[in-house]
């Protein structure tokens, strides 16, 4: 498949079948036995996530040669270019590993530096949200596809609230993020990119980490925003490939207000 | 339906009746708008939980007139009988209600006290565990359903360890807890009933938990021992309707000698 635009249609055409190869690829590892390495800050990486990763590379390389290249495993390329893939090939491999169905593919496209489109594909769910920017986040659940829309939570007192293994935050963010966790309706952990696709399609208030890569939350703010939502560093900027590890998203501009206020 | 023995297979097949019928209800609830109230220990119930186990009760009481029943929501009945039916509607309501596909129907049955069949049900994934005492274990996935078996791991260090939000734990409890956290090869949060399936396949390797009740852990007993597993309370001691609400599954007995140190 070879592709000669740079339009929005042709960004998400290749962006779902970018989706579909890394599902064929992940799932045919999942649940069996695989070699796991450590990487220097000790988190796991399988062949698996080398053998994704390479695919995207590969294919934006073919269809897209200008296009620059943002991943986990291997080097960038062509950053500075108007147009940007990133990719995380598993986010949650601590899931993966444990054979826990909640891991996802993450696929961005920046556009002159600006998340433009964003995928959270979930290949054990056969699940899949697709957010662009100014336009709409749709969800698939198997065959069906519809358009979501975050909640319309307005306070922490009535949020439920995802956070990931409170042991990723130092010790005073830890006690911020424990305060919000004491104060939320309904206080949950784990989640990684899954999070953020239930908070688009409204099912989750608020999601709050920390220890977050560029790979780890390009693709998030277009599902986020354009489901109506909020996202964030914890001091209240926009996201990009430059942004730091703290991410907060939320589903309406006051539940972001008061979370922010919790994490100064 | 009506049933006129109670063997194993007759037990089995109306457990699988049970947990079918089941799911039709709780799928159907599921990210769907519910009302959610909150019992007097602050956990969330919905109508789903109560016609999820009213479905079980009625069904055991016409099935099997003179068996026992035990649940979470409505009152016990005739506990002293011989056999005696127990359910947990939905394990993992948070999960539930926040639109999280991890939860799951939990159904024992108590031959003479002793949990002698476990089924861990879960709806959202297309998934199911029934362990048999003395029997096998077997893992269903969609259409395919084959024996399972734990892994083989025998130490702390390199064991992928689950549990679920270290919130629930008091502050000494905590800290043994967290201990065990730092030290696991894969420390992970959230589950409920799903880790220890996860266990039973060979996924994960540690399970510990505070603040379960005998439904939340009845079923667990014959789906992680016929898996090979080991599941007692803190102290060691088998586990059964009047066991305290602390629980420690491990793949070895190795494993959960260690575990068991670090708890005392």
């Amino acid at each position: 498949m070879s592709f000669v635009d740079d339009s929005t249609e042709t960004a998400v055409a290749f962006a779902g079948m970018l989706a579909d190869k890394a599902r064929a690829i992940s799932l045919a590892g999942f649940r069996q036995d695989l070699d796991i390495a450590l990487k220097s800050d000790k988190s796991p990486v399988t062949a698996i996530d080398r053998d994704v990763e390479s695919m995207v590379r590969d294919m934006v390389a073919r269809s897209f040669p200008g296009h620059g290249f943002l991943g986990e495993e291997f080097a960038s390329v062509n950053l500075t270019s108007d147009n940007v893939w990133v990719v995380d090939p598993i986010d949650g491999t601590r899931s993966f590993i444990t054979g826990w169905p909640i891991w996802g593919t993450l696929i961005a496209k920046l556009v002159r530096e600006q998340p433009s489109l964003g995928v959270i594909d979930m290949p054990a769910l056969d699940e899949r949200w697709i957010g662009i920017r100014g336009g709409a986040c749709t969800f698939s659940n198997g065959g069906s596809t519809a358009a979501c829309r975050v909640s319309e939570c307005r306070s922490l007192d009535d949020a439920s609230f995802y956070t990931t293994n409170i042991l990723y935050f130092g010790d005073a963010d830890r006690r911020k993020v424990e305060a919000i966790l004491h104060r939320a309706a309904i206080p949950r952990f784990g989640g990684d990119c899954y999070s953020y696709g239930l908070l688009a399609s409204g099912h989750v208030d608020l999601v709050i980490e920390s220890d977050l890569e560029p790979y780890d939350f390009l693709a998030l703010v277009p599902v986020v925003e354009s489901a109506g939502g909020i996202i964030t560093d914890w001091a209240g900027r926009p996201l990009n490939r430059h942004s730091g590890k703290q991410v907060v998203a939320a589903a309406t501009a006051e539940l972001h207000r008061q979370a922010l206020a919790m994490l100064r």
